[in-house]
């Protein structure tokens, strides 16, 4: 895949290009940004990130759970560099060369949240390191499983057990105001947003084309609800495909010198996303239906029943070989552990979709509309 | 308002520019449309056009109803133009100046279906034309009705009893394979589309900064919800923004010369707004609640009851005749018949959405997509 | 009509079942109530009520308002009765014989908010009562809107301009507790709930049979998707049925030995109503479609365009008249501002549905549930 | 589990209560379905059945496929029974005993077709049966999958490889009236629709419990739009309770004798499940989000990182092992493969949901509803 890969590539260019943020407060952390970017690009290394801090208690801040230790924060800082002890989650693609710890969340000025405060990175082999896995959906037959057994990416929860961070490795330090703005102010998030949207609009295509192929083979092509189903996919990719033409045609330096998307379609890509992504599984279930269990394993090719597989599983339009392989496909996507996951991934991507919404509320600037009604309530006609 | 009129006057514009299309069969109907594009242009003049046959059988063509003459035909032809007798539904707009009769629906090539096919456009003042139209939704109050008051458009069924087309005003005759062609060959499709999707546009901002003042007048702007609710408005209006944008930036000079945006997007846009428009009044209402009823009429302003209206219909951010007039306009989207029309209308501006889908289903180049998705099935890894 | 007085009828009946819980506090409030439900049921009176305080800011209680005369409040006592100054809103049928004046919100137990708890009943009628209605949706014509010009219920803000409630028609006084629980511990709720129920069974079944008829007479009934939006009117219709047939399997005497109704099922009807009732409006919509639009007025039918009329606005199933005035009833139902008020009363008709559902999961027995899952959860298999 | 025998247990016993619908046409159908539920009865049989042919071409009735014998069908009958050849799908659960071969779609009666009308059971472990499944998803650890690990009931095409049927395991054969019409005619419909019902209820109720169990562990049962997302569940249960109820409230003996519920209530519980039943997995992914990713397999449990699993992985409310447990139970509802099928199942338990909606529409009562539009059309007031 290679994707969390290019959005976080395309997170660290942008930063690198606003270096100046970072600042020299003492080190040259803005040195440390720009050197960490042509590290990356050089090597073409795959970089993954972790944003969250454990779920123990949401009702209260790191420094007030059962151990303060629980989120990962800064025990010491000495001439090496920064120890790190806790945890966090959810680190997608621990595969990686390369994991990230950047701020996400706001965290408040006060004492208390200042050891929490810092964005760094470190090789993902770095001794002590440690990733708890969840169970894993890849699989030995590309057959059966065609992308679990390619693209499973796994997740994690990252454990610090007294790890150093060398300064080089530093980006910010006990300094929640910039950390808190960062993604902002680099404009770090409207990259990692566009890709995100290119992500969302390949897919969309992939799952359309997918959708169409099952629909062609069981004959289900020619029912006006079937293709209204199959429109409703191609609808939600081309409205991506307009968030990102539109983002580009909108481009401009930004206050770093960076060309950089129009913000404005982008953020309502990655608002509008979680809404329509769930479709796609739905609409390959409405349309694949009880074909989509009748899928028997790899072992059966080979098997003394392969005669009966043939002559049972053959479609109008393909052989059973063929045919399954294409439902495979399809409850890979809608209806495996693989699939229920990518739809789990897609509808929080970047967070929760009811608080997106009221962050996207209060960013867009809704007074031209007022304006606009204000003056019709009061037009003298 | 005017849309309808800027909706027609790109048609004709398209058509006008693509005037070879329309041929020299005996006639000049090239000169026709070009100089009928040039008459409308020069004289500002504002257009109706009426598609469809009355909805007597749907089951059998026009020459099987019960009367070869209820869906609009020819007559006879003479010397100064040609005779038609008959009804099309549904002309919005009566009041404009001139009458656009395309075809519309497809027209087969046997003789029966010969005398329907024909495009012409009359004066909406010609003698003897009928205008049947449905009860008004006006209003003599701008403060009751601030939009029914002001932009009810009417909507009609136009009766030609035996009126004379003159042989200027004819741009096709008895050619259904040009008629059934006449919209896509010259591109007047891509323009009608590209106005309406900014019409939609406009609609969708002067919805959500409604929205916007509702939900902060009666203080509910503080809702998760709520804030969930306009930002889905807000999103319908980025998605038309985004798929004009990309028809734009994608634009490019038609066969005949004229410089014409994508229509991909632009009839994406015109298949995503009948599934989201209806929205725009369910959010009104969901904000607005029993808040739309509490409205009593402007003669109460003037009536002995003022100080109990002033009293007790004021709210936290404005007084009442402010915070009422604001409310009435909600109802006037949302819940009058103004309104109840509106939503019909943007649910089939362009005809029935499952038709629609299917279209566009066949339309849709899915080739590249299913491509894609077989190269995954024949991968070797 | 009738529903809001059975509705009302039916509360008073079990309040006066209950007339203990009015009890006996210096004076007799059980027997006001009791004398007020024989009152009402032996001259068949038609009732109204009014529950919610003036939306002024909803930040705040009733005294802490701009003035703490603008929720209707007791201003004195005096031996003939208690003086009311201040308005109630939302009061449907204002033409009802009689106004029920109960608490709906929450009245805290402070001293300031004690002036706000009373109940009470007066003719509507009485001298000095003031209602400020909305806009009348009626109509003349019974042709042009059949439901409109019969069922057009009138909404109002109801004020008391230091009204006299003589004391036998006051029922609570002064007691936010009783006041608090009134509907709960009476069963008041249950017989409300009930009986809207039963409304909106009758609804349910009334639009499906309109759906019916409206498909059919266009051909449309063929459709398997214009079929299957008019079964999700059925199935509306159904669960309603369910719903009530369950309450009254389930029926016991309750604490006051009044036979009543099951309320779990009729809480759950209540809370499922809001979110499928629209479905009514848009149904008919989608099948009807700009049909409705193709209504013209009664006056056409007297007028010299009669045998146009007759002509083209026939149907293959019936006569110009008749077709029309099918369309005419489904937007009178779907589309016209009887139509959106109708719309507008069912979604909200027991309050926010937001707030509702935190209601109901609050009230909810979960635990068997939860039970089951944590059986499940500790198996030893 | 055991639920799917329960279902055709209650058919057969339907069928054999209406013993004399299956006559005595040369051999005695009547007491083979007759002993046969004796049989099945005494024994606390499993059974399974299976009902569809394969999909090779769904334009073409069985004996116009490519092969005449890939629907399962009769070859000869001789003395001891009949001889059949070819496959059906999709039988669930084929651990069963007993599999029940019973025809489902319509049958014409012309000679053709002759050969695949019959209905019959076998033992599943008949000597030359087989069973072609689909990939397991069971599991080893009931911590990891505690429902899959359990219950996975298995889905396979079943293959006759001219497999004699004894005469006494014959119930219908070649008698395409009465196959068309078993189902209906013996009320078997009506009791295996009903324990369905009771099953959707069963499943509803638990997920209902479960989404109440996240949410309070992660403290999200507080915020507003969570409730409303569990109530949506509790009144997908509430409305199957509603129609078991009503079912059984309007109980009546059939033209067999059998106490049989009223079918109207469990025909619209089974159109109206396939609509609701897919928010069961949406609420608990909205509900769970990130944290169904955070679930470590049961090898953690014993494993040197347990100290860490047990410190990062609690929540406010329950230890780590405890809150892992439960979250993984929300995964195998809802995103796992096994929660997957069991969404797939719902949506299609009875057939395609489109194809169900047309019927339904077909045999619903609408008269009723008519009469009542058509009345109030011409009330004369």
């Amino acid at each position: 895949m290679g994707r969390t890969a290019d959005y976080l590539n395309s997170a660290v260019m942008a930063m690198a290009s606003a270096k100046e943020f970072f600042g020299n407060n003492g080190r040259d952390y803005a040195g440390n940004i720009s050197k960490y970017y042509e590290y990356v690009r050089e090597n073409d290394l795959l970089l993954t990130h972790t944003l969250i801090n454990p779920q123990v208690n949401r009702g209260v801040g790191p420094s007030k759970q059962p151990d303060p230790f629980i989120a990962a924060r800064i025990v010491e800082k000495n001439s090496e560099g920064v120890i790190i002890r806790g945890a966090r989650m959810l680190a997608t693609l621990p595969i990686a060369d390369e994991i990230m710890v950047f701020p996400s969340t706001v965290i408040r000025s006060g004492q208390d949240d200042m050891p929490y405060s810092i964005a760094f990175a470190l090789p993902a082999s770095t001794k002590g390191l440690k990733f708890i896995c969840r169970e894993s959906f890849t699989s030995d037959s590309s057959y059966d499983h065609p992308l679990a057994s390619r693209f499973d990416e796994q997740d994690a929860v990252v454990i610090f057990d007294d790890i150093l961070v060398p300064w080089e490795r530093v980006f910010l330090i006990e300094d929640p105001d910039r950390a808190n703005k960062v993604n902002e102010a680099t404009d770090a998030i409207v990259f990692m947003a566009h890709q995100a949207t290119v992500r969302e609009l390949a897919k969309a295509e992939f799952v359309a084309g997918l959708a169409t192929l099952v629909a062609e083979t069981i004959g289900a092509d020619q029912f006006p609800n079937v293709q209204e189903k199959v429109v409703d996919l191609l609808l939600m990719a081309e409205s991506m495909r307009g968030f990102i033409n539109s983002s580009e045609a909108g481009a401009r330096l930004n206050r770093w010198g960076l060309m950089t998307p129009d913000y404005v379609p982008i953020n309502s890509a990655r608002n509008l996303w979680p809404r329509v992504a769930p479709m796609m599984a739905v609409v390959l279930k409405q349309i694949g239906a009880s074909g989509l269990m009748a899928i028997p394993p790899e072992e059966v090719l080979g098997s003394k029943v392969r005669p009966d597989f043939d002559k049972y599983y053959q479609s109008k339009l393909s052989e059973a070989e063929e045919r399954v392989r294409l439902f495979k496909l399809a409850w890979d996507v809608a209806g495996s552990s693989f699939g229920g996951r990518q739809d789990l991934y897609e509808r929080f991507f970047f967070g929760d979709p009811v608080r997106m919404s009221s962050a996207y509320y209060a960013w867009y600037d809704k007074e031209p509309y007022r304006q606009r009604v204000k003056e019709l309530l009061h037009r003298k006609d």
